[in-house]
């Protein structure tokens, strides 16, 4: 089948013909048992970090990304998750935390973190990706690597209530509640307004993530995830719900978090990540050592439900081929695919193009330019190419 | 529904009549990003660590527990990935670790790490049991907390190359190729006889879990996963499989992993975790504060397929209703189950039990002993009961 064939080049000929070859890792006994109570990744990868794409004049304001080229599967660990603050990571104290939820309800409450773990659980597995993940594209290629690109996108199994289940337990919503109000209580004070009929039958309040409690800086210890809505929408470090009849036109949904038009209109309150796609491996930073066969390796998403299709191309788009799925494809959650490639050394264009559960297609840049102008900034799902060229390197050009 | 009714009192009257308390962490900007490139647990949950049931005489051949009662979902998040080592843990380069693939295959071949990472990839979910686990309950409750009775158990995805694709890159087995022959590179050079007809539509080579690099303790760079079979089958730090006519008889399938049964006889290669269950929360150490609702919430699993139910019991196994499944269950993967109770504030004596998709169901510890004897220290899945005392304490007793 050839798959590997030019692989084995990479092991020496010396090498083949002799015994396995004893290292000293097999010779002497390994660290003790406990070294790490709590484990860390192996010293050979420390470079596998979140990264900032730039300089923030406020490092409290900013954010890091996920390193994707050298992930794998469809989980994010829990350290890598990326990270958007708009006044730093507040150091919670999960004993003094409380929740209230008021407004338009029978019976307003204030709920501690022990009454939330009381309650009945649910645990999912979403993605949650920033609306303004991959804004560097909207004029072209960055030249960015697909951690500064893409990075801004991550997947964990959420563990926590069901928003109907909280709504319950302060007997039901009352008069014109059509709208939810969501803050956290970091120093910014994040608030989002949300409407109530399209999220009830999916929102969570959340305190784990990928089996433990949430990270510091996802939220800890308790976090809005809204699953397929725009990242901020996941208000983290949440200390209130107010249900209200209209939304309340706060800083994060007026200032920011709205796509400006060509005709200089503003689309707001645009949840819904539309579906999207980007091949991991290889991308920029990676390069093709010899010639032959390699997966292609990639993750797709839409935040409307399933992937249905994922399409890839590396002949700059004039042909298509489907991908398998190399996860099983999950509501809301990332999907990892692969595809072969036998590379014949020649330049080459790589492509990943993603078709959801109700038929939606990801546009081509120009189809989306086309669309929302070139001002839109958030909410760019354009399908992504990287080149590679005949010494192996693989260019975000 | 009454669910929570009593919960409201651990948040003060005083509070819940006066506006909500700005905390210091609301007023003042919390830490930059990226403190952490690679993020780390709240401090407030420092005690969420591995543990050894006991001190080991060569802390290199030991184990290290999962804990259990503080985690959620079905996913074990990789710091907490329990471990169980012959020789410590060695610390490998990837770019000097080889695997060689040999004995009866038409071409044997040695891997670079660059030349498995190039064959196409699968990503799976799936629970890893050391068959020694809960085998302190043979005699009875041992009065341990369930991290130190069921914490060799964890549940990750997975991703790496199948055994059947590998074994096609040496053009497939010969002769009377019947067994494999799996070894590691630690000092203790770890080894396990395989079937392989029993294991080709299901074993993995990984070199990745929960999304990164495996870890150095989990068996990094590249480890053997037989999803269902016992832990020791899942080789650490893989560096040879060998393709044999009959298993090779190593120490750890004479001196251990055999069960002895009473009539002095031994099972030897009981590969596959049978059907088990255990309430994780509340368990001991975890206390109930008031009386009323409570849900009982655990994890069950099977090594021979899905789990199709879980039933509760509060009246020590007099009565049993459903659980609910609390995660989507998986093949051979971690199920959190969950069940409504309301707590009366008497003594209470609180058991899962577990039937999987081939109709198996989880044993009474009686039927068990009865089966295989007190001397098995394998394999042990009984039903595990929690009491609950008057005054809230639970215990194992």
């Amino acid at each position: 089948m050839g798959i590997g064939a030019f692989a084995a080049a990479q092991a020496s000929a010396a090498e083949l013909l002799a015994p396995l070859k004893v290292e000293p890792w097999s010779t002497t006994p390994g660290a003790p048992i406990l070294e790490h109570p709590y484990g860390v990744p192996s010293l050979f990868e420390k470079g596998v970090v979140r990264r900032a794409a730039k300089a923030w004049p406020l490092p409290g304001a900013a954010s890091s990304m996920t390193p994707l080229a050298d992930l794998f599967g469809s989980i994010t660990p829990n350290g890598l998750v990326y990270e958007r603050h708009h006044a730093g990571v507040p150091d919670i104290d999960p004993a003094q935390h409380r929740l209230a939820v008021h407004g338009l309800v029978s019976a307003p409450k204030l709920f501690t973190m022990d009454d939330i773990l009381r309650l009945p659980s649910e645990s999912r597995i979403h993605f949650i990706e920033c609306s303004g993940n991959t804004g560097g594209e909207w004029n072209g290629p960055s030249g960015m690597p697909v951690q500064l690109t893409h990075g801004l996108l991550s997947c964990c199994e959420w563990t926590g209530v069901r928003l109907s289940t909280l709504l319950d337990e302060v007997n039901g919503a009352v008069g014109k509640a059509r709208w939810i109000l969501a803050e956290g209580s970091d120093a910014a004070a994040m608030t989002r307004s949300l409407p109530l009929d399209r999220i009830i039958d999916r929102a969570m309040i959340v305190y784990a993530q990928n089996g433990e409690r949430l990270r510091p800086e996802n939220g800890y210890p308790l976090r809005l995830i809204v699953p397929g809505f725009e990242g901020n929408t996941h208000v983290k470090w949440l200390r209130r719900l107010k249900l209200v009849d209209a939304p309340l036109e706060t800083r994060e949904e007026t200032s920011k978090y709205t796509n400006l038009l060509a005709d200089g209109t503003a689309r707001k309150f645009v949840f819904e990540m539309d579906a999207k796609s980007v091949i991991t491996r290889p991308s920029p930073g990676h390069k093709l050592t010899t010639h032959g066969y390699y997966p292609i390796s990639g993750l797709a998403w839409s935040g409307r439900g399933t992937i249905r299709r994922v399409e890839v191309s590396t002949d700059g788009g004039a042909s298509w081929r489907n991908a398998r799925m190399e996860t099983s494809p999950r509501e809301r959650a990332l999907t990892r695919f692969e595809a072969d490639w036998q590379w014949n050394g020649g330049p080459a264009a790589i492509l990943s193009r993603a078709t959801d559960s109700t038929g939606y297609v990801q546009p081509t840049r120009e189809a989306l330019v086309s669309a929302r102008g070139l001002n839109s900034q958030y909410h760019y799902n354009a399908i992504q190419q990287w080149r590679v060229d005949a010494n192996g390197d693989v260019r975000n050009a």
